[in-house]
């Protein structure tokens, strides 16, 4: 990796309640079906190097949703599971720097440098990343350790996965975040 | 209307840097010509109720961008000038909440309710929105009060400006506001 050695790795809400068994809630058909893989790749990449690395885990605030404490959906995915000493976020939005520490921690570490990975790409992992950028990190997506699921419109329209990730990726692009895939990141 | 009295109508970047001359600048193609047309009729539906108005003026800190304090381009557009004791909250980011005191002026005046209007939709918009949300204001997203741009993405693929905004609109819709057009919004 040619990425500064101050370079956080940051994974957001990979957590069981984005397993398959609850695609419908979420919008159905989700793209990327390697997300989870490709940052196990990239985890892995980093703790090797002892880079750092940092865990959102998103606590929702609704009893019904998957993503609530008290239910399973709540816990890790296995392919992101934290080690000890690696510092979790629990946030109940979407951002990670709101109701956290997050931004203080990164500062604390001299942090300047963050790679974003996560679910859901339109979501938690794009205003994690607009946020990261207005707030002064210089910040990457990474396009193929990301995905998100098909989404109904306020006007009844409907988008695949695959253009809500990708139109995401596009607005992200430029103005918030370099976009690079897995392979890249680990040149 | 029927919106509560203490909604803010929040207009963001509704500078002359984006008027048609500056297209290219953008990305080309700018979608809803009406927006301005739209935003002036919602400021003088929230002016004659004497409804709380906020403006945003996005202050480039690149010296190239017609957004920079030094160019005309800084300047507000006819339709969005803001009249004597409406606050206006410069920026040099896309959330109007990093870099202001926004969100303290709308708490101290005990708001909880938002109407975001502006450009472009899938930055400033977009991201003000969500931080908006994420920080516990109700936030609503006027469709046709807002426009932006064509715009090529990291691999090079082309989007419209059109396709940009309504998948920008549909990620706000249900996660992070209210998506309606100016005639609901005055209903």
């Amino acid at each position: 990796m040619s990425l500064p050695n101050n370079t956080a790795l940051l994974v957001i809400d990979v957590q069981k309640a984005f397993d398959a068994e609850y695609d419908a809630y979420w919008g159905g058909n989700r793209n990327n079906p390697h997300a989870e893989k490709n940052i196990a790749t990239l985890l892995a990449a980093w703790r090797s190097k002892n880079f750092p690395v940092f865990h959102a885990q998103h606590c929702s605030q609704n009893p019904k949703s998957p993503l609530h404490e008290t239910h399973v959906g709540n816990g890790f995915k296995p392919e992101s599971m934290p080690l000890p000493g690696e510092p979790i976020f629990k946030k109940n939005v979407n951002s990670a720097f709101i109701g956290t520490d997050l931004q203080q921690q990164l500062e604390k570490q001299g942090i300047t440098n963050i790679v974003i990975v996560g679910l859901i790409t339109n979501h938690c992992v794009s205003t994690t990343a607009r946020m990261a950028t207005n707030l002064g990190f210089t910040t990457t997506v990474v396009s193929d350790a990301t995905a998100t699921f098909d989404r109904v419109s306020y006007d009844g329209r409907h988008f695949s996965a695959e253009e809500i990730h990708e139109v995401s990726l596009a607005n992200l692009h430029d103005e918030f975040a370099t976009i690079l895939n897995t392979a890249s990141v680990l040149a």
